[in-house]
């Protein structure tokens, strides 16, 4: 991501910039802070500008809508962890939300985030960046993929497969919608800013799907060939949990050679955007297939 | 609420076509549906229609944002029911929505209806019956009233004062919030949707915020002076909480005298929308204050 890491430092401080100061909800904001400044890695806000520059506008416009994308994904990770969930301790090394401010806070972090990431999209500031009609498109398309037919179904499906052998069209389906739909929401509010036509947006679209998928099958090749000290988290978990994964269903060498497809896929979708514009999202997608942890 | 009933089929068969049909996530859209077709009383999306309808606007333009505060306030009980939040089994006679379809249906559940929500106030049918302008803002007013600063941080008050004697400032402030937010935002919706000017707007604020809490203020006395025959639930139960009260503050003769003037201050902020066009909204007023359960 070199390229797009250049977003890293206006993402950070932009983010910072949404946690009010209110005394009496001081332990909320504190809880929501401690979840959405963690340091994830940034991908789908640098998704959202990047896409903005392809499509020939200032990323500065698109920042409203990254950010808002962001709260999302750290929403989703909020409400994943607790205990009726995924019921997990940890989160990027450190005590998960609730661990460290209590369920019912979590809980509540959780719909806050969500929340303000559509007072975020259609913030006064992104209408004077775009216009109107595009903060309602944008918050509309980013609340269609974040919810029951897009990500929140796919953590449904998620939860409904736990434990069962299932085939690889519901694997896919199931990847799609959990991971997918936001990746391909990040990419598509990128040309929303920028005022970009459906035939750029469908582009958009489709790349983000595409690297969803290879995100999720490299996710699952290095659980089983990386060592715990390289992926920073434990390996085998999968083996362990019983799950389906792209691994069990096809084993290492399939799954590159689909993860490399995918990725060209990808590549080809990025040409309506010419060579020149898309070099920071082409870097990226082959760093996706390429990465060790 | 005589007048505003006239909605009643209007808002039941809007509400339940945004109801999907997908067999993968067929038990995620039951357990939504279970909760928002309840058959609540539709006090938050009657009082749009009507503001709409006092505003000069035809109440069909505001039914998107009629059903979307629907969902905020239904997704927000079902959170409020989890284990980690109330822990109530039971909501409006039947099992509470996590009782029925597990904890983490529920959850999800709440997250896909907060999501539905800002789907709905940003549809396109809404943009249409309004303008691009209207929703952008119908949007970012909704998510601030209903977020950190409305009724999520409302709700965090109420967990953090929980079991704690406090002043009727305190009490004010959290019921303004967790209960006052979501009706202010119904009633602003209203005149946002039929293009009202800002003297409206805000009056139909004054008028939410001043019934928001003459609704508590009786709630807490009929806690104590109704019976459970009548009230439909436990009685005293605010007593057996150790839960600070209008009551326990004030004592039922003032509880009445303070909500009498509430009603009054939110009669008299309807004058601007003229007597004739705010009758339903006056009825209404006067009937919650006299109300018996």
């Amino acid at each position: 991501m070199a390229i797009m890491n250049e977003y890293s430092d206006m993402i950070e401080k932009a983010l910072s910039e949404f946690l009010v100061k209110d005394k009496d909800i001081g332990g909320l904001v504190k809880s929501i802070e401690y979840s959405l400044m963690a340091g994830g890695k940034r991908v789908r806000p640098k998704l959202v500008l990047e896409f903005c520059r392809a499509c020939g506008g200032e990323p500065e416009n698109a920042l409203d809508f990254a950010c808002a994308v962001e709260m999302i994904h750290t929403y989703s990770l909020i409400h994943d962890d607790l205990p009726c969930m995924d019921n997990d301790d940890m989160r990027r090394g450190k005590p998960s939300n609730h661990c460290a401010f209590g369920e019912d806070t979590a809980l509540l972090a959780g719909d806050a985030l969500l929340t303000l990431a559509f007072e975020t999209v259609l913030s006064e500031n992104a209408v004077r960046a775009t216009s109107p009609d595009s903060v309602a498109r944008a918050g509309r398309l980013l609340a269609n993929f974040a919810g029951v037919q897009g990500m929140v179904g796919g953590q449904f499906i998620d939860l409904s497969i736990e434990g069962k052998k299932v085939e690889s069209d519901i694997l896919e389906k199931m990847y799609g919608k959990k991971t997918g739909a936001l990746l391909k929401a990040s990419c598509m509010l990128g040309c929303i800013a920028a005022n970009a036509d459906v035939e750029k947006i469908r582009a958009a679209e489709i790349f983000g799907g595409k690297i969803g998928l290879v995100f999720q099958i490299i996710d699952d090749v290095l659980d089983v060939v990386s060592t715990t000290d390289i992926l920073g988290k434990p390996v085998l978990s999968d083996e362990q949990n019983e799950k389906t994964t792209f691994m069990s269903l096809y084993g290492e060498e399939k799954c590159r050679e689909i993860a490399a497809v995918l990725t060209d896929e990808a590549l080809t979708a990025l040409d309506v955007f010419g060579t020149d514009k898309s070099v920071g999202l082409r870097d990226f997608a082959v760093e996706l297939l390429n990465r060790k942890k």
